[in-house]
């Protein structure tokens, strides 16, 4: 039985750095500080069991305690082996209400082992990251499904994977699809994805983006984001899609369109964001160039084939940190960032998204958590959008902690608005 | 009783200039130009009337003549005094199974009795742009609302009135809200009203954007594609907002965002993209500085307060063509173009959407008007989305003029994206 | 001998128009504004008489009203067959002290009468635009020289004939080379050129930027302006150059690079900026595209071979006002703005460069004039840069006029820029 | 005396990472493999010795390799004493030629030991970054002047210090400007610094610049490049000036410019880039936000006055690795990024400059030492101008090795340019 990660590391030696860590993460998360005086005045999770399955790293530390500060008892693990913080996690173990079971590099038992240890704790909420904790209740612990009240998922993915599950009748909880809001999409992915998985790809090869043909696979939110942000280093984008709207509107955006087949023998730098599988492929690494780089922003790491990839190599090393080299029998040489897993995540310089950023995903999460305790029993077993009233007041209180006005709807504009009988 | 446009106007001399223009339309509507030999081929609007209340320029004319190549009986004119060209009006109302009544400059009495007109046509299928064709039959012909099939309606502020009137229980027959889908609101809305907003007040100015203050009311997709095309001139953006999700997003993609009492003090351009009234009144006439311009994007008239404007100036002249000057008390000069009439189409430069993204537009339109036909009786009275299939083959016969290619989704792929029971 | 433009065409009709936009012009021009007010007190030009070929519209208008107030008797004619608005010529040659002899539509022999009609005065001071005043007078009047004090040229096509003159020992006087300051390259040739060449074709075709190819020849000053605004609108951007530093930049700005021969298959619009000939020519034609539009934004119509663009073309027509089309024996059309002259100055709708950016060109234009006055005798014939502090001097009225701070070297920062003994 | 660093250090554990780093490297250095081509064939280095103070790292090593590929005994040492990686200094001291004595986190008397110990050498050329080495030798070692051919300079400090040397009759020999060609200007200063003073705040901070009031103090190319790309990840960025052009130029790219005065209080993040001292001082400190970060991307640490900062702090603590906050009276916490040294170099995680534009700017670095060789006597003492052929031929074998083709000049062309008698 996993212990909380305290026990398992030497928590003294972690705990003040970690801390550190989310003292400054506290300091640029604006919405959530404006809900922990909230939460703690009224205490709105008084008795509640949280459970939660994330990234363990400053950031969600903040989310972890400040639903604590509304009175749950939190236990929380990681969502990605690689992507835990160890002193976060030794950090956020201490404080109040909070139990963590998150370790970096754990291997795949052990990953469901803490999953487990968490379950352990009969949440009656659940905080994903990926939908991991959702499936292995749905699978593993269905006696449980009766006393949860619902919950939340963060990512493109996990919403994919609860939308499958719903579709096939087998979703039995509430859950707020916190991933298709527009504050979600937008900022997060757009900016969050964007912005931190170049700064990752760029800390870790020590390449430039000027003049580079980078391939983004995908033009989704997240493939935006990382369209947009190269193009604003100067790179020369070209985008690969399925869909022919999507397709259509990168190419209206002034990005070169083409399909992978073609791609893989024009980029320097490849950043998959779909979500799907196979998205880089045998015949892709065949027609690529010497010295190209390889990277995956979507949720798992299926988009790049490794196992193809590293059984038509030749030989593999360790280029960078963070990097993987495979030689091709030809002497070309193909570069793999982060084990083609959450490239803004998973290298050893990789910090995850902005904390801004975070701060209006977790704002979100942590309101909907709230409306599953106020209003849970408005909503069936599924998979809910997140209220637009909720979307709507993180909204305000971030504009208004960064001091941004805006106008008010006048009544003669509101019936304006609502009236059709205006001519030219 | 109107009499067609060729018995108004010196038709011989305007036909041929007419004619040239629509030629070059033509040329670069590839969506259009497959879809009339489609038409040609399978007559599927053989016994049809159409009646149409759309600027009457030359890419609009291309998609009257489409219709009519389709089998079609065609009767059209202008949805606003000043956006008819004569000679587009004249070529057109020569076209096999179009009769024209749109004049450019008519009052408003001519302007009814134009609209009255086409609806003596007995349309059994309404193209609108604005909806104020909708509106006339609903509230002056309702004898005719049993034997109409349905319609499309182009504008946000169309599609806006509209469900209006279908909340109200008040729009009796199908209407396809065009102006909704991906293919409209990203390239017409996004791209057009920004190119051809910010053309039309460079070309009527002759001003520059470098190091502009501009101030975008709305951060819609028109005030999206204005603010974004300013930017890539050069401009310094300021955004106004009511709602905080696009307040927050136009912040963080790095605009300004302030209320217009505010922006009214910082701006040198004021570009209005909200669809409502009363966006700049009264006391932000009394902010402004010495020389700025104001222009509206927005559908109507009705976003710039000009009788309160005409009502404070001591003095007005034409200061260029298509910009009146308002002189203040103090000596000061604001400048609004077109009348505070849609910039993009109602000064004298002015020539509408650009014509490829027209072309998109009316795409939709096209199938449609089809789908009405083929499967009009499926859709209930009231405001309907365009169906999905229809949106993506506009947008296939896009790519695939413009010779971009796309990837498939692979069997494995389309099960994986289904499926929910993957892990890290 | 050419008279005054009053005694050319009907006066009274054109005076008031020509007027309005000489007043809008000056509301933009603070600069201009300011060294008006300077010049009225001090009459630095008294007794001096100013000899202009420049192209004749509202801006150009105010800068020679501005000599005239400084004391000076102006003659001016055009630069260019079809740059010249007539209004705007009358309303000048209104202005006390000021003859204008410029006509919009002459033929080759009236614009050389119409510039010796200007000789004719005995300049002592020339302001050119291309240096065909500077020419005329070396070729056919060198009896003038000895009492010229000396002038300034605004572009760079003339600054470079200019200095090849000057290479030859033919320059007889100091000529200051407005043109490469380094207030007028960026203003003029980025901004300027680049936003009203764009404007005007857009105005001219109605075609969209976004997911345009868009080639452009040369990356200069003014190529990099054309480049930066199409991208700006969404355009996808190639450039063609001869100058490896040059090419590398536009590279490393994430633009195509590629030899004309392949962008000619590439491109839907072409826009030349180069200053040379011969940079779109008759196998470029071959390679084209059907639609695709040929535009030129550098000084002289020799960078687009017409002449063998005429004689492949089996029919040839106007396919818009400003657009002529020439259909090639396999049916393809290709179609040349303003007959390959500059197109932002020569097409129907084209208004030259924005107000804004003249001002700051005719400003260092006007202080020049001012400096030849008053330190003429220290400069020899040739070419000479303008004078830091000239330029400085222009740039601190435009800051000052638009309400922008600087800050101030220190005595410390000033010192330790000018030292050398500071270490790590 | 200062031995090698392979004496220092315990090489064997450190070799094998900087081989590797250094391996990566010459992947993407095309123009110093095609030179070590080169100069491995014709031995042009053949007995000279080659002075080296540089930010010893992976890239300066290839340099430093290449160098002594063609014949030179190289020694090299630090730059800076935060900037050398001790493995790629252990790899570099390993090659054949070359001497290192460059180490991580040394003293002020360890660092001029090291320097000391390269001059020990007795170079005959010099290659600096900064201007220590050519100072000592001037100052400490004055004997060496005679035997020494020359020298090059690598950044924009570095060269006015030069300069002011020149200018003081103190410069004892030919020293190359690197820094003012602009393959290194446009290169290194623009895109380098702009990318990797950015992605190392980035991974430093976890903050993002979406929405963020970006603070650049400069507007040379090195703050043009910060303004651009900072811009590019949809910052607000604001721009303080000494320079009325430049704060011109920046005001009509659409950016803010403001004093420092006024600015203090307005930014969230503040970038110094001026190369001058004493840019950020105490009353701005007094008027900064909370969380504000304040990094310096010029080459010395005197651009925020630290001094001041820590007198006026009540507490300082390191709030993450590389980034220290200051706490002020009132509760405000400032963080400055790597002690106010650059930020690109001086972060635990910063890698200087990417790759690719390293590349450039050392490909000039190696034909600059192969002219001193050349055509040494040529040039006289004093700051020289990189020869234009040399800047051309780096740029030429850049763009063949990116496979980049351009378009040659044909002799009527050439004719044309050089010539003055074409007309209108």
């Amino acid at each position: 039985m996993t212990a909380p990660i305290s026990e398992q590391l030497p928590a003294d030696e972690l705990r003040e750095e970690g801390q550190r860590k989310m003292e400054w993460a506290r300091q640029h998360m604006p919405i959530l500080d404006s809900l922990r005086e909230e939460f703690e005045e009224n205490q709105p999770f008084a008795g509640e069991r949280i459970g939660m399955a994330m990234h363990v790293e400053a950031k969600t530390a903040v989310l972890a305690e400040t639903l604590a500060a509304g009175g749950a008892e939190v236990a929380i693990t990681g969502c990605n082996p690689l992507s835990t913080h160890d002193d976060v996690s030794v950090a956020l173990d201490a404080v109040d209400g909070v139990t963590s079971y998150a370790k970096r590099g754990v291997d795949d038992d052990e990953y469901y082992e803490a999953m487990e240890a968490v379950i352990d704790h009969e949440p009656t909420i659940t905080v994903d990251d990926g939908g991991d904790l959702v499936f292995a209740i749905h699978e593993e612990y269905p006696e449980l499904i009766d006393t949860i009240l619902g919950g939340c998922e963060e990512t493109t993915t996990g919403v994919h994977r609860l939308r499958a599950m719903d579709d096939d009748g087998a979703l039995e909880y509430p859950m707020f699809a916190v991933n298709d809001t527009p504050m979600k999409r937008l900022f997060d992915n757009v900016h969050g994805t964007g912005e931190s998985s170049l700064a990752s790809i760029a800390m870790t090869t020590n390449l430039s983006w000027a003049g580079k043909d980078v391939v983004v696979a995908g033009f989704g939110y997240c493939g935006k984001g990382v369209a947009r942000k190269a193009a604003g280093q100067n790179a020369n984008v070209i985008v690969t899609e399925i869909d022919p709207r999507r397709a259509l509107e990168a190419h209206m955006e002034g990005y070169d369109v083409m399909p992978m087949d073609e791609a893989a023998a024009e980029g320097d730098v490849f950043i998959t964001t779909t979500g799907n599988r196979d998205i880089i492929v045998d015949e892709h690494f065949d027609a690529m160039d010497d010295g190209v780089v390889l990277a995956n922003a979507g949720h798992f790491d299926v988009e790049i084939d490794l196992e193809a990839l590293e059984s038509k190599a030749v030989d593999s090393y360790e280029a960078r940190e963070g990097m993987q080299a495979y030689e091709m029998a030809d002497g070309r040489r193909l570069h793999v960032l982060a084990e083609g897993r959450l490239v803004n995540l998973a290298t050893p310089v990789s910090l995850g998204h902005p904390v801004e950023v975070m701060d209006q995903s977790f704002g979100i999460q942590a309101v909907c958590v709230r409306e599953i305790i106020e209003n849970g029993d408005e909503y069936d077993a599924g998979v809910h959008e997140v209220p637009d009233a909720l979307d709507r007041e993180v909204a305000e209180i971030k504009l208004d902690a960064e001091g941004v006005g805006i106008d008010d709807l006048s009544d003669e504009q509101e019936e304006y608005m609502n009236s059709w009988q205006h001519g030219t």
